[in-house]
């Protein structure tokens, strides 16, 4: 634990949010820092979820504990939903209470013996959990790095997809797509050298695509299209982003049954385990929102809502651009990522925190490549989204 | 991971059970296995579970991430219905999905370098998480025991304490009262005992109080009623058992900011780094639900709730006496723990699901020192109790 730098990023964000505003108490606070969705959740989940409440007061409708690895319809449905035609099934799927609960449970899976891969920058959930298992090493001051943790530069000059040539064999290896912070998503030919790359080298990829509705092209929405993923990839993700689930809490990860530990063991038979051990299920009312999530209805207001976050989106890049900027992301995510060459993050966040009162989050918080950066989220209200490209047009124009 | 011994204890019964409906197909089983609820939620809690499902469809009652620690005004319904007096303020109450969920997370805290002791017999969740954790060497087959486990036997003769002048030091101890599976529940007495030996050994006790509400005397509902305990003691409880909330998940972590490391570091801010690193909160609609379970008519919903599961107790206590077996538990607890003297806990199980086409817990599954008994759980609609009891007295008569 003493391993761990600062707070964690988010939670460190909220207290320099809340320092300002005691100090400007009448200040009109505008958050794009922490990736929190902020539009109503469609009233076909919502009902869905209340029905389940209700029912769950009647003889018939009640029930208590829930398969650990979450509902046979919720666990079918997404599994044709996401996954038809690459051969995942629903006893691959694993729901959880969102991808970050699952994160640390993987890393239990794991344990404190292994070497892991992030990219540079990237969600620091992933460095976090790992440091906790005891699995980093100390923390070097001078290169901001663990010693133990290979980190995997993501930057404009490889397009945000690391030169694999240079990369360290390790035994896991973090991969996030669409990134976040840089809002890069990979194409299918970075996506089929990672695999071929993992499999090389023994490694399994736990592959984090809670944006991957946010996509805009053909790029792949799931390691799984990928030839041969299954024998190395573990996928994780949630419903957060696309159903503003951030506080109802519901996730999955897929286990593929043709993932074997080196010694022939099903690592899904293991991470059952721990799934059963350490865990009792996603709140069953979660679940059944879920479920409306997943409805010809809940999928269609879904993409509504993923819309309406990617008009934002293109209204914050379109500033940052218009300012003379270097932008990136922002097409396949919710996150923009803007280049402040030769600053220190910390210094622009706060900058831009003092002099706009809009809250953003510092790109080095994710890691070293991401200094010089900052993050700028796409979740607000519209009327705050405009108002703060305003502000960043004062500011900087 | 390896180390572990067969499956996780219920989901290895929930197997056998599905395996004599195969055989069995016409059969009526009755289960009173698992401790699961069967009594539908009372309404005044799904209809506060029921609104705040419909008020995140609008732009007023929505709200994204919550604080990984909970709703302020739940820690706070918390803090002031369980602990007053008590000086447990709602900064120290952590609201979690579950018991069984933050029992991991403690092991997370604690880490692979710690020695911990359980009561044998105690639910498995402790030792399993421990196993996974690497805390407890391997499995010793002729004893039933993990080499660095302390094992704290709990039986008719101590009266289900255990000798405290026969365990060793520990850093951990787990310690669940009224206790799952024997149904007994630690006297004041006790309890200062155990406080003053943690005390003695710088250990941190667990204390597991899920099931407190079934006390039936003045009995201490919390470790936090004896002196001393804010100094060393963590408790984890949970909304399951009283409220119904088995499939809802809701549960907390009570960490006393005056708990110390050796080294004087607060436990609770290491606790809160884990929550807020592997947890991101419990359901907001679960935590609604905890909110009107702690209002006035929520509270007397909650002891009608308990009533109901402890005269269920009573019909089970008074058939298993009236067969002349020694019977123990059942007074604070929703648990039965009936003593077969000379004979394997799986073979009266087996005996019993055959012939009766009844679901018990074999106590060995709870540790070697249930051996010889069968957890008889009281959670079970009224009719099936009775229908249970009539089928007993017809085997054993």
């Amino acid at each position: 634990m003493a391993k761990l730098q600062a707070g964690y990023l988010f939670p460190e964000i909220a207290r320099r949010r809340a320092a300002h505003i005691l100090k400007y108490p009448d200040a009109q606070v505008i958050s794009l820092g922490i990736g929190d969705t902020t539009e109503p959740i469609p009233e076909v989940i919502t009902s869905a979820m209340a029905q389940r409440s209700h029912s769950l007061s009647t003889l018939e409708g009640y029930s208590g504990y829930g398969a650990e690895q979450g509902e046979k319809k919720l666990r079918a449905a997404i599994a044709s939903t996401f996954y038809a035609d690459m051969g995942i099934e629903e006893s691959d799927i694993f729901v959880s209470d969102g991808a970050k609960c699952d994160i640390s449970r993987l890393q239990l899976l794991f344990g404190s013996n292994v070497t892991m891969a992030v990219q540079d920058p990237s969600y620091p959930a992933y460095v976090d959990s790992s440091v906790i298992m005891g699995q980093t090493g100390q923390f070097q001051k001078d290169i901001e790095k663990y010693g133990n943790i290979e980190y995997m530069r993501c930057s404009p000059e490889n397009g945000f997809f690391p030169d694999l040539s240079t990369i360290q064999k390790t035994d896991i290896i973090f991969f996030c797509s669409p990134n976040n912070p840089t809002g890069s998503a990979a194409t299918r030919e970075q996506l089929t050298q990672l695999v071929r790359f993992a499999k090389e080298n023994g490694s399994i990829i736990v592959y984090d695509s809670a944006y991957a509705m946010y996509i805009s092209d053909d790029r792949p929405r799931s390691i799984f299209e990928i030839p041969g993923a299954k024998e190395v990839a573990i996928e994780t993700t949630s419903f957060s982003k696309y159903a503003g689930f951030t506080g109802v809490r519901l996730g999955w990860t897929v286990v593929p049954k043709e993932l074997l530990f080196s010694d022939g063991f099903p690592v899904a038979k293991d991470f059952n385990r721990i799934v059963c051990t350490c865990f009792n299920g996603a709140s069953n009312i979660a679940q059944a929102g879920g479920l409306a999530c997943l409805s010809p209805e809940g999928l269609k207001a879904m993409h509504e809502v993923v819309s309406f976050y990617k008009d934002n989106t293109k209204l914050i890049v379109d500033t940052f651009n218009s300012l003379g900027f270097k932008v990136y992301g922002g097409e396949h995510a919710p996150y923009v990522w803007v280049h402040f060459p030769g600053r220190s993050s910390w210094d622009v966040f706060a900058e831009i925190l003092e002099k706009t009162h809009i809250v953003t989050t510092p790109g080095s918080g994710f890691g070293p490549g991401g200094e010089g950066f900052i993050r700028v989220s796409a979740f607000g209200h519209r009327g705050n989204v405009l108002e703060a490209c305003k502000r960043f047009k004062l500011l900087y124009k």
